[in-house]
């Protein structure tokens, strides 16, 4: 990884549902970095820009990412990937960076955290 | 990480909509190993046995820790917090792996992949 990283380990801050999680899940492809660590923090800093947008996680390692990212309606979702930025970098990742990915929108019902909740 | 990994780098399947996903987002503590993988290794195995556990994608980078499970419905996520050996690996996380974590349940409505399709 170069330089700036694209998530600092802190956890997204907790909303209160419902909001939304879009959960996108990678396979990445054998080759090196090729402006993915670039690109990915560039797209972090879009998306803190873009209303309605609530928080990221992201994770790596071997071979799999597990990214999610929080947002406040269906609209803010839709605008987001309407982006122009954004879905050039999509198409970079399929040509560049992926060998497959899945992503699902999901409703965020309910949710807690520890410390501040204990297990329910 | 020792001997066996929780994890193969592949995807969970894709399924049909609506399912749950429940959403592990975890800061981990500062600290040696502690017999987390043998036990999140243990976790998954028990998961797998699990009526209506469909699948789980998960990473780890920088001290934080993404896991996503996938469910057939509420009722399934609710047997798995209440089976013992899981409800002892969470009580451990608190005590020796875990700074702090979110977990959010969340129904997925929409979801598609590439390759198989477009970018929608």
């Amino acid at each position: 990884m170069t330089g700036q990283e694209p998530h600092p380990p802190t956890l997204a801050a907790a909303f209160e549902p419902p909001y939304y999680a879009v959960i996108f899940t990678t396979l990445r492809a054998p080759s090196s970095d090729q402006g993915y660590a670039q690109t990915a923090a560039e797209m972090v800093e879009l998306a803190l820009g873009q209303d309605g947008f609530l928080g990221i996680d992201s994770a790596y390692s071997e071979g799999l990412g597990v990214t999610v990212s929080y947002w406040r309606d269906e609209a803010a979702i839709a605008a987001w990937k309407a982006h122009g930025d954004h879905q050039a970098a999509r198409q970079a990742g399929r040509a560049k960076w992926y060998r497959a990915y899945q992503l699902r929108v999901a409703k965020v019902e309910r949710a807690y955290g520890w410390p501040g909740a204990e297990d329910k």
